[in-house]
């Protein structure tokens, strides 16, 4: 039996024990690890397609997925990706004339009209509006946070996959660095890391890359459809890297900092902080020993115990797989007990804003003997 | 009165009208067309945010617009944006630790417990969920059509960005062909495309762009995480062209065809046949005057008369705004009667699988004098 076959057949039976009648899920994450179809990635603003609030697949303890498919912009892309999975049970297609209110009573008819569905948590409200239409029955349920307790444990196939988006990501910062010189503003820093990204073999990013120099929030600097400023890279400045990249359909995310000159003493105090809250946070990643909460405490108590607490203004990290973000989080609200498989991003920080910042992030999986991470680029101080 | 303040009151109007109490617009197109509030441009695959499912702005025929925004990652962003618009009324931040449902109770009854809630056409399930948790009273309806229609007819200023967008996109366009050579990949001349609209000053694309050698549908040849192929130019071959830029919060959409070396005949009438069913629909563009399907049947009868009917199988086009796509569609089931102001691409295509591909495509307003091209670069056959 495949993986996609296996989770299907574990998902069947969470619906029966919730008492869940049928799924209807999106293109997306959850659809693409439940059956291996891949969501097209998002485009930069809105597009549409004829019949996309149906775009996705209907599951039920009995049938499908069936996936529901506009013809335009959509229909040859998903047969192309259901080859070689004979799981895949049927694709219909809404063509351009054609009325999506009826494809949404001919489908729920076929899965045996349905009562309760789970749905993605991110479906479209007016998806959600068209199928009440249809069947003014239906009651809906999250059925994200169900996959996503499945999702958080990857198997030895995805964590190959991981691994190798981390060592794409090693090299796409090694090569990056050759490339760096003062004067380059955070932007031209940027579109090289895109550029090397590709040459390096990744498929894209996983996330718009956020280069920032000096200790701004990087939101601030937020360039409206960018995500990097103006600053050039200057002696006595530093330089925070953020970017993953996209591989076989998984994600990496990555940080390190540079210097540009001989670091100042403020400077390495801080590295050295940043660094060791991040090594004792993955000393302890071990299953069952440990909550999300406790993790985000472990690494945050070695910077406030340093006085440096209030430059440490973001939660630890989050897990990490198809999405670039994905439960569970290393932040307060969350208790999850961590298991042998996850993964999670391990990014401890210290900004000071109008001086500098130092940041480091790697994907580390949660081992017996503690935490294993994905990219292993150096992490002393870099300098150009 | 600035336009957002405008468009503020008449959507305001629009509620009163519909009896909707308020309206719950997640950070998306439609909120920056009526606050000014730009969204960060969507990540290749998902990210969150704590409190994300409330991200967005809530607005009633009385108060608001209150933005609710989670404070990692979003906060600065946010009052950032908010600077220089007093129309703003207040932004609440939900902290890493704050309860969203709490917050939702608080922002619902300040807003005087509205039941009928107007939201996104795309707002996420589990948004509505955990509204509905608030306030089980509330009833919701999908607001973005009420203000597409406000959308779809561009103002001066408007006009003046999206006409700059169309300059720049000729520019990108005119720097691309200087470095086309036979055997570049499509990949390859996708990634000149996506560096030359950073060197010619757009903010990014506005969708990925796509380059298609040959007649092959641009979905079948999707490489799972980018939208082109490894085919390579060579003598003989159709290069088509698909790209947009993103400038100032608006979208350009750009098509043209290549043909490398002496076109054949049947290149030669394919090609002119596609310019002609684009410029007769070009010609009929005036308001009040047809409507957007039949404007769709214009274009199409110029192709299907010519007997290659069955090699254009998309719509003639689409609304484009801040989004790449935006209602009216240029299709069967859109009865939309054109208005001055309103701006469409005009796509007609011919596709031969396994063989030559001819698009063209520009953004096109319509006027009193007929449709205006934002884009101008030749319509000629185009070689290297």
């Amino acid at each position: 039996m495949s993986a996609f076959e296996a989770r299907l057949q574990r998902i069947r039976e969470h619906m029966v024990k919730e008492s869940i009648d049928g799924l209807f899920l999106m293109m997306s994450s959850d659809l693409q690890y439940l059956t291996g179809v891949r969501r097209q990635p998002h485009n930069p603003t809105d597009d549409d397609k004829h019949g996309d609030e149906l775009y996705g697949a209907f599951i039920t303890p009995e049938c499908g997925p069936i996936f529901v498919v506009p013809r335009m912009g959509a229909s040859s892309y998903v047969r192309s990706q259901s080859e070689g999975r004979p799981w895949i049970e049927d694709i219909v297609v809404i063509d351009d004339g054609e009325e999506p209110l009826a494809v949404a009573r001919d489908v729920l008819r076929r899965l045996g009209d349905p009562v309760k569905l789970g749905v993605s948590g991110r479906l479209w409200a007016r998806s959600l509006f068209l199928l009440k239409e249809a069947r003014p029955e239906l009651a809906f349920v999250d059925a994200s946070p169900m996959i996503a307790r499945m999702r958080a444990v990857k198997d030895a196939e995805e964590t190959r996959v991981m691994k190798e988006a981390g060592l794409i990501t090693d090299r796409v910062f090694a090569a990056v660095l050759k490339q760096l010189r003062p004067g380059m503003t955070e932007y031209d820093i940027a579109r090289e890391v895109d550029h090397q990204v590709i040459v390096c073999g990744g498929s894209g990013v996983s996330f718009h890359t956020g280069i920032v120099v000096g200790g701004e929030d990087i939101c601030r600097i937020h360039a409206q459809d960018r995500k990097t400023g103006d600053t050039a890279v200057v002696p006595g400045a530093s330089i925070t890297f953020d970017f993953g990249v996209l591989w076989q359909g998984y994600a990496s995310d990555f940080g390190r900092t540079i210097f540009c000159g001989e670091p100042t003493k403020q400077y390495r105090d801080y590295h050295d902080l940043v660094m060791r809250a991040q090594s004792e946070a993955i000393a302890v990643m071990r299953p069952g020993q440990i909550t999300a909460s406790e993790l985000n405490r472990t690494a945050r108590r070695v910077i406030e115990d340093a006085g440096a607490g209030d430059y440490f203004t973001h939660r630890l990290g989050h897990g990490i797989g198809i999405d670039v973000h994905e439960p569970p989080f290393l932040y307060e609200l969350d208790h999850t007990v961590l298991e042998a498989g996850m993964c999670f991003t391990i990014e401890p920080s210290i900004r000071v804003p109008g001086g500098i910042g130092v940041r480091v992030e790697d994907v580390v999986q949660v081992t017996e003997e503690g935490g294993v991470s994905f990219s292993n680029f150096s992490r002393d101080y870099l300098v150009i």
